[in-house]
């Protein structure tokens, strides 16, 4: 019984299992969007006893499955406490917790991060591998994207403060944290344009700025570009020649192509 | 007679066939250009009528093309139902439509999709190769692609609640919709400014989307970089096997990878 | 004597010839200073006659170094008409025209384009190399950069009178060509925020275009890169073993790494 | 005495050293949120007493580690002179200049370039590669990113130029040096929106401008690429040759490509 529960609903490989998951994702999509909705104040005004059935209709359905869930593993505490099982809780507790305390009820479109399970229903050998690669990748390069970020950091903070010292509070720049502020909003290039430089000094600073933005947005990009490229090469040749114990094949290499020796 | 049409019409090698393309794409770009000045209202007003008899007359002329091109070709509902087939039909129908329906007629614009028939006046081996490598890179990084997406998607549906709940109506956030809308806008860098966060915290975790924004952009280019970079490898070893006769074997290869003969 | 001329003013290998390109190079600096600061009305209106003084004697040093360029050359036709001397000579006529056109004066800032000769002072291997190297990878990648930008310029168009149709005049969509504009304004992610869409519909197209620009801006990226790469690589290996005549040595190698033979 | 003093303050191997380290880290960040909230009109009014005195002491201890560093070194001059040392004279420095000059207080933020001392405490192999990868990269890269610097310098006066004769000072074109101050804006895609151009023809310059930059971002994007991912590799082949000692081999090398040993 418990085991025929766990195929259904941790595993996609069973017509069953698959069936689970899509109704799932769309009840997770279906209750996102109501969330959303929820939130547009002439909406939620119009179809106020509505929305509330709905989301407590959803609320209802995903602690029944968060339940079954828990019954359907052998380590329910394993589960409760793994990355999806807090998502899983995350989810359906602001609901709850709405009865209380006015406000939180939004944040149950963290559940959207849920989405995420459609990994197992495309359980395709590639998309698992290029989810991987990825991840690798990213992981990879994890350690030069910290050096990086304490460099900017550093570089965000001098730069924030000359502008603070250059620039006039009628500009924007009435603080460093606010200087700070507009120079991550110049430095990423992303120029929302509430605050921007009147002086000319300012406006000489501003484009040197921009200058050393677009050229550190090369350095992230080099980063996981070469770490990808690595990974991507390392995960196709793994296997040396039995005979003359040359690597560097590909995957679908059947004989080695130094000595054509079956590999 | 439908043979000469053909060679006319769907190729560029013969003289006339040349020339019947390099017309037909002034045509297209000039019934564009027109379309567009239409849209302007004090152009559309002062030439109205001289702007009707442009686009009535290509619109014949285009019509009278897509019956040649149906006569052409052998299997007629083959070329309907291709890609290029559906254009050609689109970009004639919204003037008719126009009789009926107002409004519908700029959709004529859809036409410059037909400007990528250039490839076949360029029809230079390294202008299709070049298109194909591109064409290739982008597929064989598709899965990729997805995977970004729906992460993308998660996070922006998050980090745009937060902000929802974080900023004020005041400063533009007056909805979960309108919040992700700004998220999306912020996170690709784009940064209008018409919703900026005005609270400290809302301007904190704004910076911090904005480095995010930084960082997730290598991701894109990374994989179609890398993708691209291997799909140009690729095209360089061309030499198939003489035993089994199966391609994509590496430059130093001096054995076939897939039946150990000598290359 | 016509000789010492060519060496001095062409050539920076002697001490005379390298004093004439760095005295030249603050002449073309300082009098692109001159010339901005005439733009800038308050300054123009207090320094006058100063500023009118200093532009004219740099136009009649400019016009005494062309002649001298004319007269030092062999050929004086083929330097009249070669890139820099067409620069050279653009450079002098605007302040000679701007006696008789008002308004063409700031024209002569097309004098920065001769900064470029900041080349031949630093005429060193490497300078010359990198420069090589990048206008190289830019000249493969020409044709994948005319068939991306042509496919952008489809979308472009499409995507902007979709916006046009979508959003309303009041929201800056007045016309086709000013939603174009506005399209690549954030195709881009420039994003000046003067145009924005105010209708549900018309924000959720934009954040479609926003994801595509996020993901279209990895394709020049991928393609100069890589190009890059492919260049920055073959202009090492080039020599093969005459041993075993196997390729793909490094530029300072002088054994084969195959065979141990002298290369 | 003054070799124990060396070790805490200078190394990060020993417990005192590290913990030392970890402090000075720690008071760092502190004193820089310090003279960051002190900028803060209404918090500097409010506990205008408490900053006082938290910044003193911190400059009080930062002080005693500048002369204890100075007496645990054997070469007081060198350690002075170097790049840390003109650092950590810089973030004691404003908070006493201050005393006679008013708002030069706040260049103390300087000390946030101290931060980069975190190295010494992760001084783990790894950080330390990853920091001298990036290094090397993009030192390998500077002469490309000069020459690209130089090129991108005389399109932006030129283009400046050009939007300041085509567009109307009402638009905030008034002079050359913000019109290519915009120029800047526009081609690194920040976009403020606070000058943008208002006619038919400035609007299609903008876009052109638009897409070069969109172009040109791949540049130093594909430099530090290629630089880095050829960095990277050459961190692969560490074998010195058992015979000349040379190192820089391939990793497929089985001889010497300097002196033809087998390696």
């Amino acid at each position: 019984m418990r085991e025929k529960l766990h195929t259904i609903i941790f595993e996609a490989d069973t017509k069953a299992g698959k069936l689970f998951d899509v109704i799932l994702l769309w009840a997770i999509l279906i209750s996102i969007v109501v969330v959303m909705l929820e939130s547009v104040v002439s909406i939620s005004e119009a179809y106020n006893s509505e929305i509330k059935i709905i989301e407590w209709s959803f609320t209802f359905l995903f602690t029944l499955e968060y339940i079954a869930r828990i019954i359907a593993v052998k380590k329910p505490l394993k589960y409760i406490f793994s990355f999806y099982g807090i998502i899983d809780l995350l989810s359906i507790l602001p609901t709850f917790l709405g009865l209380f305390i006015s406000g939180t009820h939004s944040l149950s479109v963290i559940r959207s991060i849920r989405l995420l399970r459609i990994f197992r229903i495309l359980k395709l050998a590639r998309y698992v591998s290029a989810a991987q690669t990825l991840n690798q990748a990213l992981i990879a390069s994890k350690n030069k994207i910290i050096v990086f970020l304490f460099a900017v950091m550093s570089l965000v903070i001098v730069l924030g403060t000359l502008m603070y010292l250059i620039e006039t509070p009628e500009a924007g720049f009435t603080s460093i944290p606010r200087s700070i502020y507009w120079t991550i909003v110049t430095l990423t290039t992303v120029g929302y344009g509430d605050i921007a430089p009147q002086t000319v000094l300012g406006q000489t600073l501003a484009s040197i700025i921009m200058i050393i933005g677009y050229a550190i947005i090369a350095v992230p990009t080099g980063i996981v570009g070469a770490e990808y490229a690595k990974s991507n090469t390392s995960t196709i040749s793994t296997q040396a020649c039995p005979n003359c114990s040359r690597e560097g094949h590909d995957d679908d290499s059947e004989f080695c192509k130094f000595c054509g020796g079956k590999l």
